[in-house]
């Protein structure tokens, strides 16, 4: 691995002006699905699923927590049956060897490797096609899920082209702006993010709507919607499950309404789900949030694959982008890790931290939101915290950390490998350990085989290359 | 999983002086193996590798140290081509949910969950039969090789039967003293634990020389033995990799000296070798001592698959035990692990360590072995290390960790799964997420399919149960 910069940035504003507004070359007021024959590979429909963070340790965790106390066993998970191998997560960076979510998103998403922070751009800078745009440029319905903002860097490399995740207004832009075949890329667009798509100088959700999609910002008006395309965003980002109000939509509930709209698809679909904030609970070196996202996580992961099961044409492939957190099952010596006391916490440290940072009593928060006995010096350690919100919730973690026994080295990721879950037609393909640009090669590879002989209308790579 | 005190161990005397006394009935002056007819698995001869505590991270650590920097990518290591999956580790333990290594040895040699210390006895303190039992049972020369003492727990728990891995003596005796069919149970035992078998109640060496084993205690001796059975015992526990003397041998070397003989079976052999002290580094946090030993069961993995390719009748696997020490890629924050900088390392930190504890100047020491400049502030903690030898193993091993940025987060075992890698026929089993105990459900399988319709001359099980 060599650390040399290599890459010739163009300037933003060429590269999105160059790529973009030329395709925008029309609209239409609703998305025009085909005709449905069946394929050559047995897959006509592709779910592919990123748990942002979640390395190997997360899925023991998880295994830990879900442990049934009353067996000597520690239980199967519903991971288990999909497990299928490894995947290497490197990036192309000059200066970083581990990698970030914009470089690993964008191998996935294009099958290359670039520098961190890239989103749908090569180490020059030059952007690269995604899966999602060849899905749609052969027919294919398409969705993009987050429980994070939904131009944050995993979604936003099957998408948009940047530079820098960081420019999140024009990675927003480009979910309105990449048009494919004169459709927008993605049907469905289900995530946080609405400070981002309603902006002063730009309204794109009146712009998406004005195209025929609906517009939901809650929960109840996302069960209600009948648009066959939807674009949801429900607040900045989604709170972690465990605290989650009522007018957000659970990740469960962002899939099922994504996979009715997608499955109507004649020439199938391909849908990209974020567990989004798996990794943010790994930075923040928080158990409680990150096994709370792990269930959420698990829920929807099960769901999949009973559609997928039903279905049976559809392939499911679910992994993490790299690990978060250096986190380890035990911690400190003993041979101890306590995952069944993660479910007695009914909210997140964050959650708590901002409660009493605004005024509330700690001991009277503490003993409302954790279901087991609190110490006095569990109480005090709280209290010495002080008035910061930061440093409460630094405090109510170590609470748990202790207690649960989870291990963290670090604020950032870690450059582990990653595990690979697959089922369906061709998800024998990802067996192994493989790198992460592979499922970008496979997936480019079932498109090609489905869309051999079918007349290509449209010829996306003269408009890139 | 209940951590409920369940078993009844019985006086450890009876348990030894009720199995073992009983099948001390004779001993033949060598081995005789069998007829040597192609079996019905495929598999002829089995060589399991426990690299003890090498969780996933340690293979990812490999990876960074072995990369070349000339490079963008991460290179490929020996193992992945090899790689099938990930194994569950957990133990049946009253006090802790962490495994340790003698009941995950336990596991994979007898199929059964065990407590932890347990060497090849059940909950309830009752003996259990090993594959390699089996084997010798079915005809198949038997070989264990460890670079530890060869009476510890990952190696003992094939052939000793004790309620506690810490009984040396005892185990040490059951190498001797377990026969099979009038055979002793192992028939090329190689590792460390001299003080074990030669000692002033017993001299378990000059009763293997009367059986007419070999009996060696030098890499040089080693290499000119001329005998089938041998029982090579290099000091008390071998050095780590890099800290080896010329008269000790490497792991690469008493593999090939125990595979050239065992392969001269004709009715197969079962091979246990463990690569014992990436545990032991792990334990102590030093990721030079950790990375010099994945050097040593690398070399030793390349050599073993290349033979089994060659030979085309050996099912190889190797795997880890448990994890430990909870080693993640990267800590503190940045996005950097320098892997290439280990191997600037010439020894390990205890070997420094030990120089300098014993008068040696901390400054000429630390440049003497280490490639790189060292700076004043890393000389400096050393020296404020004072003469403790503990405390200047570990200042330097600091500076191993800042330089490589490798975390740790306990002295103890981890719990996540484990990496499975396989080859040869039958391999194809071990893939997926599999349990400990399949490693001998398999093996037992595959004994059993091979020795169908043939005479078992001796009932084993009568003895046991």
């Amino acid at each position: 691995m060599k650390r040399v910069f290599k890459r010739k940035i163009l300037p933003l504003a060429v590269v999105t002006t160059l790529a973009l507004t030329t395709l925008t070359v029309s609209s239409t007021a609703s998305a025009t699905w085909g005709g449905g024959k069946k394929n050559k590979t047995g897959v006509k429909n592709m779910i592919m699923i990123v748990a942002d963070g979640a390395g190997q340790p997360y899925y023991t965790a998880y295994r830990y927590m879900k442990d049934d106390p009353s067996t000597e066993d520690l239980e199967p998970t519903i991971f288990d049956d999909y497990f299928v191998g490894m995947q290497t997560v490197y990036s192309h960076d000059h200066e970083e060897n581990i990698p970030d979510s914009a470089a690993t998103a964008t191998a996935m998403a294009s099958g290359i490797k670039t520098y961190n922070n890239a989103i749908g751009v090569d180490e020059e800078g030059n952007p690269v096609k995604t899966v999602l745009e060849q899905a749609k440029e052969d027919g294919l319905a398409t969705g993009l899920v987050a429980t994070s903002r939904i131009n944050h860097a995993t979604p936003a490399a099957y998408v948009a082209k940047n530079e820098h995740r960081g420019n999140y207004d024009e990675i927003a832009n480009d979910f309105y702006d990449n048009m494919i075949n004169g459709q927008h890329a993605v049907d469905v667009i289900l995530g946080g993010g609405e400070q981002y798509f309603k902006r002063e100088d730009r309204d794109l959700t009146a712009e998406f709507v004005k195209d025929g999609f609906g517009y939901v910002t809650t929960r109840s008006q996302l069960l209600q919607d009948q648009s066959n395309q939807i674009l949801g965003l429900f607040g900045k980002d989604l709170s972690k499950a465990i605290d989650r109000h009522e007018e957000e939509p659970s990740l469960l509930e962002m899939t099922k309404e994504s996979i009715e709209r997608l499955s109507k698809s004649d020439d199938g679909f391909y849908l990209m789900i974020e567990s989004s904030q798996i990794d943010w609970a790994g930075h923040d070196n928080d158990i409680v949030a990150a096994m709370s996202e792990m269930e959420e996580y698990a829920t929807m992961f099960e769901y999949v694959i009973d559609w997928a099961k039903q279905d049976g044409e559809t392939l499911v492939v679910a992994t993490a982008d790299h690990s978060t957190g250096g986190l380890s099952i035990g911690s400190g010596g003993p041979y101890l890790f306590d995952g069944n006391i993660i479910e007695k916490f009914k909210h997140t440290p964050d959650y708590m931290a901002s409660l009493i940072a605004d005024g509330a009593s700690v001991e009277d928060t503490l003993k409302a939101n954790i279901d087991f006995e609190i110490s006095p010096e569990e109480i005090q350690a709280v209290k010495d915290a002080g008035s910061d919100r930061k440093a409460i919730d630094n405090a109510i973690e170590a609470i748990a950390n202790e207690r649960v026994r989870s291990g963290w080295t670090t604020s950032g990721h870690t450059g582990e490998e990653v595990p690979v879950f697959a089922f369906g037609p061709q998800s024998e393909r990802f067996r192994g350990m493989i790198d992460n640009t592979l499922h970008a090669d496979i997936t480019f590879d079932i498109l090609a085989k489905n869309s051999k002989g079918k007349k290509r209308k449209w010829d996306w790579k003269r408009w890139w290359e």
